[in-house]
């Protein structure tokens, strides 16, 4: 056996694609993003013939745009970079503080244009942006989103029949380091946002990551989390099933299927329930059960709450898109909640059952603050027992990264 | 339960992030590409301020461009855009056969520029380029690449545990539909090529699609599809170990750790092999086993077939690096193979052994065609049986995913 050692130096030297040959020499002096020593970031662009280049992103000030229909909305800073020698472009930041950062270069009119320097990208609906991580010791931010010397749990796409929605579906599910070893595990079902799929929250949300450096660390019980597929019209993310490869978009807009105008998410979720008890060894009682969501995953998660009081034990609400079906888009929350003939009973019913955990986080400056405002003062009034946390910001994976670090520490305990 | 259904329409209303918005604006009106009814694909490129656009992509006439230390290599042929209304930029194809197609854009001297109106990319080590798939039939190239209306196998994740490298690593497993149902299924150990990793295959070389594909026609038998990390010193993929979001590179390029100058392979090999038979419901004996690579992994999988010839009955040397490690740089394979005190005798013991099949695929215009000829050479005169077939173009994905195709066929029957 001895004898047949491959010289992998060699083997190295001749297998590699022209294509892929050719990029690599084009771009080997070119480093970007470079953190450095200081805790500041240099980007480096190589682009000889542009006149104007910027970088935008999340670490820089944000500024206030205009967006059809929204009126004014956040989206972030952007900072001009300089023509050095060589063509090549170049932007240091001040000292940023531990976290992951998201950013693209604006060049000569062309907005969204990627580093070509990094290879680490986020999908985030159409919006491809390059990232990069932060981190100044153990437990921050940035460490708890990038990937340590600890047990990793694996992550796979599971396709799963749909009784209800009579289609096949795809779901990412977690299960935590140990897990081939033997044993039972509580289930964390984890939802994404409108325009999102079951990619969102293992790709923009670090959940592995997030889960396996808390449970590393004690802090977090070791758990199966599962993040399903929240569009009933579709079976998986874009480009994973039939429907070919399309341009996802947002409520009618891209040239994927288009949205039903309303579909039943609470009775469809019990279909991931019930595989999941089936197929993993899960602890297949309510205090082994939570469900948490972002944005329009908050109001299925709210919705569930309603719909199943006792199936789980644990509920979080992250920056929760709030809805009654009585309601109409020009009331507010507090009236929808003050018209509805069953809400009252369905929210006795709800905290009558004694869930361990009704938890609820929302950003200061978040465009959906109030609903939330409205759920609290509801629930306030009647005496119902519930968590609330609000962080600085907006509808962004920022918070919503830092509600699932903080829900994840409080559930199965 | 009927009174909570939520209006998803108005959900997807509220709850999208500004970054998302503004982009899903600014694009709205350009979709590229577009597949047209003759065949044709069309590129549009909103770039209001560029004074040259081209595309460059595999479906052009290939180009021959100089690398240094390599001479003359093939390339991906450029075709210039024309600029049209509004600052789009276009180019129309001929029409192209069914084939899954990559290209990025030059624009003012920056190359590799994405399309922002394409979500669809493949990461070859440090390049992304831009996909899509064109088919015109059930069952051509085109059909089996993308992802039908079949039932899908789950594709994971794994980390195991190594003790011949002594770390935790990360492979990708494809489990065939039907595996949650029960039974045994055959194993086949798919192996990347230098500076991929356990990502290649199910990315770049469409191993799931193909699968699933070639199951639901009942073309190929129900199998596991192990997929490993071959790089010694890596535990996975760039950015998915503690290594953290480095610059993946070629031999000692790239800002990752460093090749060592040898590596033994097929010890570290039955690591997985044993991982898997003791985690997976497999057929745990040679007629179980399939293994195959391309190029480096070409390489891996003839060492294999020499240290192992009683532990699988198949295997598969797709576009192989091959090379003897009393061989030297500068001799030629053929050489490599007379001056081996230990090949002949190796090479009987894996054919006295009778594998039920030794597969080789070649590319007539493949740099390493004449390594896989002296080993032909070889082989023929010693009268031992291995089937080989030859196809246009070079060492380029497209030809790896059609000897997956092929060889996935011919196994487990």
């Amino acid at each position: 056996m001895k004898r047949i050692i491959l010289m992998m130096a060699l083997a190295a030297m001749c297998c590699i694609s022209a294509t892929a040959q050719e990029k690599l020499f084009n771009s080997a002096n070119v480093q970007s993003p470079v953190v450095n020593p200081d805790g500041t970031v240099t980007f480096n662009l190589f682009a000889p013939k542009a006149v104007k280049v910027e970088v935008t992103g999340d670490f820089l000030p944000p500024r206030t745009i205009e967006v059809p229909g929204r009126g004014m909305v956040d989206a972030p800073g952007v900072a001009a970079l300089t023509e050095g020698s060589g063509g090549v472009w170049t932007y240091t930041t001040g000292k940023l503080a531990p976290e992951l950062y998201s950013y693209t270069f604006n060049i000569d009119g062309m907005t969204g244009v990627k580093d070509p320097a990094n290879i680490y990208v986020n999908r985030d609906i159409v919006s491809f942006t390059n990232i990069f991580i932060v981190s100044e010791q153990k437990g921050d931010k940035g460490d708890l989103y990038r990937v340590n010397e600890v047990p990793h749990g694996n992550l796979s796409k599971v396709w799963y029949n749909s009784p209800t929605l009579k289609m096949q579906r795809r779901m990412t599910i977690y299960t935590p380091p140990g897990y081939d070893k033997g044993g039972k595990y509580p289930v964390l079902y984890l939802l994404h946002g409108a325009g999102g799929d079951e990619n969102a929250w293992s790709e923009l949300g670090r959940a592995a990551q997030i889960l396996d450096n808390l449970i590393a660390t004690g802090k977090a019980k070791p758990m199966i989390v599962v993040m399903p597929n929240g569009n009933p019209n579709c079976q998986a993310a874009p480009g994973e099933w039939s429907w070919g490869m399309y341009t996802p978009g947002f409520g009618n807009s891209g040239t994927g299927p288009k949205e039903p105008a309303v579909a039943t998410i609470p009775a469809s979720f019990m279909d991931i329930v019930n595989y999941v008890d089936a197929n993993y060894r899960t602890v297949k009682k309510r205090e082994g059960r939570a469900v948490c969501g972002l944005s329009m995953g908050g109001g299925h998660t709210f919705a569930i709450s309603l719909t199943y009081p006792k199936t789980f034990d644990y509920y979080g609400l992250f920056s929760a898109g709030l809805h009654l079906s009585t309601g109409s888009r020009n009331q507010s929350f507090a009236e929808q909640i003050k018209n509805d003939p069953d809400f009252a009973q369905q929210s006795a019913r709800l905290f009558a059952s004694k869930p361990k955990l009704y938890w609820m986080g929302m950003g200061k400056t978040d465009f959906l603050y109030q609903s939330t405002v409205d759920l609290r003062n509801y629930w306030d009034s009647k005496g119902y027992k519930y968590e609330y946390v609000e962080t600085d910001g907006g509808h962004i994976w920022r918070n919503w990264r830092i509600y699932l670090t903080m829900f994840a520490q409080k559930i199965f305990k």
